[in-house]
């Protein structure tokens, strides 16, 4: 069994990703010096423990391990303050204590809400991170952010915690749901969008592959979006100095339809993902900043594997001032101007303060309409 | 007007701890480097906002700063999930945003709550302690510890969150209700148990003065215990060392009967800390830790200044077994053993592990029988 090791550089939270075709059955080796007195309680949602969970116990019990599950509702509304107290409550009874380490087993959803869980139960204990979706495995998973949604806006109450291990097995990935393996697949594209255009052709190459599950292609996938995100989080953990806010390409346009449709899962956040790098290379256009072709490139890979590029796609007869409003609440707003994350082309994006939210407003009522 | 300051050496979270007769009357003087656009918004409780609110705005006005209030209700069950949601709702709502700085002005139930909504809102934004009751400047508003309280125990959700500035006006204390007044003298006290008889000696030839409100000495019995509380910190931030813990004197007693009195006004923190100190030497004494004349010599004073001793005091007819319950509970309890905090006398507090439940209980059951 190959194992590949990306290490996230962060001083004295410094961690591994380990990334491990079929370490979900044989997850007692991995996670055994996180157990206390043989017992690990696994976060997981009823979804991926019907698809996934006899294999992790039964990878536990091959080390004399005993996996606790407590299992949450799946899908975003999991993420709120109703979950983290149920959470944590579920915890508490279970006397956990300072100084354990709980798992987190699933997608986005389970690692943001269980690590947020983690980061505030007894002041802090530990959580590894075992992703189950491909947008965890190659995104959320990494970089210690946790949240909740709130009314307000998606993931407004958060935290930093670093998990001290994020163990990657592909082959969770077999049993994933088309419409989530291609909601995740936007982020991995992202990665090319932001910074690696070499990477954009590989997947221009290979991404029908990859939706079809192919083992390797896969792999290659995560092993490249891994190693992007953890650098781009081991250059700026807290996203104070510009470094790491390149990563939200495209997810300020996202957070905001979410946030129009209640965070449900009428949209994706990899789908509301899809459509906000369309909408931030169209916007890039627009300002002048990016050639016209780069936006159509993008747009054309991101229909070809089936994900959405525009709001009408998904939610019809959407407001511009409606999403610019939403944008404008969005936590990396500053001083009433918004900062997005534009591009001056594939494999070029940047951040651009001093945005005006009418400007937005004004760009997304007119977009495919000029 | 004389300024003292206690610097709380934590690397980059150092900050310093401003005590200043007179600061609440010219608060826009300290505030000024964290209002952002001319605002500060200012987390209280009604209470304090009619004691001391008016004299707060009119000394942030006076620097041509707008406090912004957000007040919450009075009291330990504003320490909840529902407090901590209310709270950051209204931060959402204030447009609060990451790198702006909030006022926590109250007491420890304000500094806990608004510390964590900080610690948690868009991923952390930063809060100034100012610190309006004894026991906040003594002990709670130092140290960034921040928790609200689930029916499991009392504080069992938190942070550690440093705040940029502790500011303590020790003239806000001429308005606070002398049952306050006295709770806060427990953890005062309690500086002198861990680590100081000389303190100790003084507190006993100045307890009734402090009472009184006398100007000096309420000032140097907050410097001393400060001083005390920000050495504890900075040589064991996150409390795991085994020197922070030291602070806990008493308090595993403390947060069991507070919460079997289901954190009410029934009984304060302050309250249960005197008794929790009184038990402590108690237990020390029964465990043939320390001599019993030093035990007599904490409840004589305890009980001089109007502060009980006994969970009897309070609660009629409360069993061992129930208390012990509740601190086995505690979020400090490790392998299923009690590690509490004892004393080998007067100024000599110290950490013993391994502590049966059931000694506990026991000793808790024949108390004043025997």
């Amino acid at each position: 069994m190959s194992e590949t090791r990306i290490p996230v550089a962060l001083g004295d939270r410094s961690h591994d990703i380990v990334i491990a075709n079929g370490a979900l059955d044989h997850a007692g080796r991995h996670l055994a010096p996180f157990a206390r007195d043989g017992r690990i309680v696994v976060v997981s949602d009823v979804n991926v423990m019907e698809a996934l969970g006899a294999r992790l116990l039964a990878g536990l019990a091959e080390h004399q391990l005993h996996g606790e599950p407590v299992v949450i509702p799946p899908g975003e509304p999991a993420k709120s303050w109703q979950g983290l107290a149920g959470l944590t409550n579920a915890l508490a009874e279970l006397k956990v204590e300072r100084g354990d380490t709980i798992l987190a087993f699933g997608g986005g959803v389970v690692g943001d809400l269980a690590g947020l869980a983690a980061s505030v139960f007894k002041r802090g204990i530990g959580v590894v991170q075992m992703p189950t979706s491909l947008l965890a495995m190659v995104d959320s998973a990494i970089g210690g952010k946790t949240g909740i949604n709130i009314p307000q806006g998606k993931n407004l109450i958060g935290s930093f915690h670093q998990p001290p291990l994020i163990l990657i097995d592909p082959s969770c990935l077999n049993t994933l749901p088309i419409r989530q393996l291609r909601a995740g697949y936007a982020e991995v594209v992202k990665y090319g969008l932001i910074g690696d255009a070499a990477f954009f052709a590989w997947c221009e190459g290979n991404g029908e592959k990859l939706l079809a599950r192919d083992k390797d292609t896969l792999t290659h996938a995560i092993e490249t979006s891994a190693r992007a995100k953890a650098a781009f989080v081991a250059a700026d953990e807290r996203e104070t100095l510009g470094k790491r806010a390149l990563l939200n390409l495209g997810h300020s346009f996202a957070h905001a339809l979410e946030a129009e449709t209640g965070f449900s899962d009428k949209l994706l956040h990899g789908e509301a993902v899809a459509i906000g790098l369309a909408l931030a290379f169209r916007f890039s256009v627009a300002r002048g900043r990016c050639p016209v072709e780069d936006a159509e490139r993008v747009e054309a890979h991101l229909r070809a594997t089936g994900l959405p590029v525009r709001p009408g796609d998904i939610i019809l007869d959407v407001k511009g001032s409606a999403i610019a409003a939403h944008m404008a609440a969005d936590k990396k707003a500053s001083g009433g101007d918004l900062t997005l994350i534009l591009s001056r082309g594939i494999g070029d994006a940047f951040v651009e303060g001093g945005v005006k939210i009418g400007e937005v407003a004004d760009f997304l009522d007119r977009l495919d309409r000029g």
